[in-house]
């Protein structure tokens, strides 16, 4: 289990990295997280406002359920962080606000990982769509990396959330999206960003590079067709 | 012969990572191959859903041409899978269904390598330009760079294709495109991606950059020209 | 102390190398500086002239408030000048000409470090917004990256300040820029660039992601729903 | 003198890789090269058709000024090439069509280096400002970092050349060009590419750098400006 952590940290550290320089987690913004334990729920977790391009996994958390930042994580390989230690370690660390909305996701979902991103062109969509309450994305192959999706044929439907700093009222806001259409891989905060998530670290990571780069081919196919 | 394997296949990974970093081949889509033996064929290939940016060399399967996964793999250096073997190896992976495609063009056009991406710009233009059946690409010097090309006073067609989930049927119509003109060197599949191949790696990598370049450029100027 | 200034120095040197990569410091544009002491001033700077994307400790000057390089530096590690020494050193380079806007932002913000870039779109919206005096940014999460900004719901303003070689005259312009407005966190001079701040090289190097990925975000929102 | 070589080489190689990354020479596209010697020439440039992005030492060719590749390269430093050697030398890799005007760039303007790249915006502007000569380039910072300009106010003309396969016929046209303006500090081929040069490799590339961001700049100005 040990291992398992230090394993699930180093991905989270590599995905955080790729994604910073592609300029989806810039400024500190955006979150990662990856289920270490399911029962009781342990969820390692970016703290909040790290660099992350320069993430170290002494910067990823043990949270539960409630997001309390678990102690004795120190005897865990993977982790620096000691009690009375003055070294800056996780354990005063704290996780960001939106770790409540990764909690709900995984409850919600099953999901083993869920990433947070904070594009160009997420945030574009997710202020652009606003009216119709989210974006339809039809017809390309590149859908078929979503989970269960096996023909380009495919009607995906990307909701947007109206944005809020009241975390516990943005966590039933996405609740009662996720519930209204279990089909759905992904969803936008307005002018905010993207969550997106999967079974694990990897599918979590396909799933966002997807999403990201269908909006980006939507985005410059309507600057491209406007007469 | 083995060495020569080793060689194909740190090749195929090299422009697998180079071609993730531009974004080309998000969410584990596309597909890399290249000849290892002609008669009886066998095609180096990247195995189905894996990410292109960490490919390992593990990761590019042997096919024949009927798209079967070779075994005996195991005792060519380069390749890891076992029979019996619990590790992850090649053996226990399966070509993507587009392996199909891939095969074609190799006995169509005699190509030594096939590069598959799917760009934002291939992805726009091969929806926009669907009704005129193909891109026309003409007057720039970059196409001097496309075999047998000797000056930019050349016109490039750049058919495209209707998607479709039915390989064989999506073999038949490229078979089809390919024989209606053999000066081709590639083709897009609509809302899918660019395939393109060469005489060998080099020469394929070399077509792909030169086609998605001039893509772009298009792409770029009808934007900035539209009044 | 002298380690300190080996940190600042190498952090300075991270983050010249990462502006670059993004092309924000393109053909030896921009200045990086961050303070060693207060009382006395002494601040770390790049030289004038040195390519972003290859700099080296040594082409990180210290100045004092009058921009006055300080000798003496070669008795402190991190840095190679020596006087007669024939190497090209840290005492025969020269500070930019803009050295002076630093020393100004440092004095009237209490800053610890200042970083000013030439991106694509600061450019842009530096000449597109010069007759409203500023860009307003608002209601984007990111903006809560900002030091102090607790709520998307924020209202940013960005003065654009008209651009001129007469480096003292500069310095009083955003003087009083500066003083009209405390709250904002960097400013535009027009067809220039950009500079932002912060109490240390982390957050400033915060602030201008933030910054230009926003202004990215809203140009391409301008040109995605222009009718 | 050869050390002197090897220091040259690496600099092209360097300068190569990096610009590769920006996607400005794609597809084998562009030339890079560096005096090694003035009386008479001996010119270090890179080889035709070569992959700029894994470009190596032994891809840089030595020529005269009627650009033959000169032998004897074998005994210096940081060439492999050897006559009767069956490895793939630079005796056997032939230098680019385009090394004439390389050459004839840096006869009429003593250039030290001649850079060409071949970017989508330099490829965009040699196209669409053709009809009136050239693009008019005023009033940015930037342009202070072309070699003679000291302010900003500055006005900047980057000539266009129709593009040609008839290499003495385009060295003329060029040579003409160039006398009629002796301040330009580059030139576009139509529907081809960018020539920039500088004192030594260190200035070419600012110059490159900087008229690539000024043509990007004002490419996307366009786009978001238009009604």
């Amino acid at each position: 289990m040990s291992e398992n952590v230090r394993q699930i940290v180093g991905g989270l550290v590599s995905v955080a990295r790729g994604f910073y320089a592609r300029g989806w987690l810039m400024g500190t913004s955006g979150n990662l997280s990856a289920v270490v334990e399911r029962e009781p729920l342990r969820l390692a977790i970016t703290a909040s406002g790290v660099d992350k391009g320069e993430l170290k996994p002494e910067q990823v958390l043990i949270v539960d359920e409630n997001v309390q930042v678990l102690s004795g994580m120190s005897s865990r390989p993977g982790f620096t962080s000691k009690p009375n230690s003055k070294s800056k370690s996780a354990s005063t660390k704290k996780p960001s606000d939106e770790s409540l909305l990764h909690v709900r996701i995984v409850k919600e979902r099953g999901a083993g990982a869920v990433l947070h991103t904070h594009s160009i062109w997420n945030t574009i969509f997710s202020d652009l769509h606003v009216e119709q309450g989210g974006v339809r994305i039809e017809g390309y192959e590149m859908l078929k990396g979503l989970a269960g999706v096996r023909t380009h044929d495919h009607s995906e439907w990307l909701p947007i959330v109206e944005n809020s700093q009241d975390m516990p009222a943005l966590a039933n806001a996405i609740s009662k999206i996720l519930n209204q259409d279990k089909s759905v891989h992904g969803f936008l905060i307005r002018r905010h960003g993207l969550y997106a998530w999967g079974d694990n670290l990897t599918e979590a990571k396909r799933h966002v590079e997807i999403l990201e780069f269908l909006l980006e081919t939507m985005g410059r196919t309507a600057m491209i067709k406007r007469g």
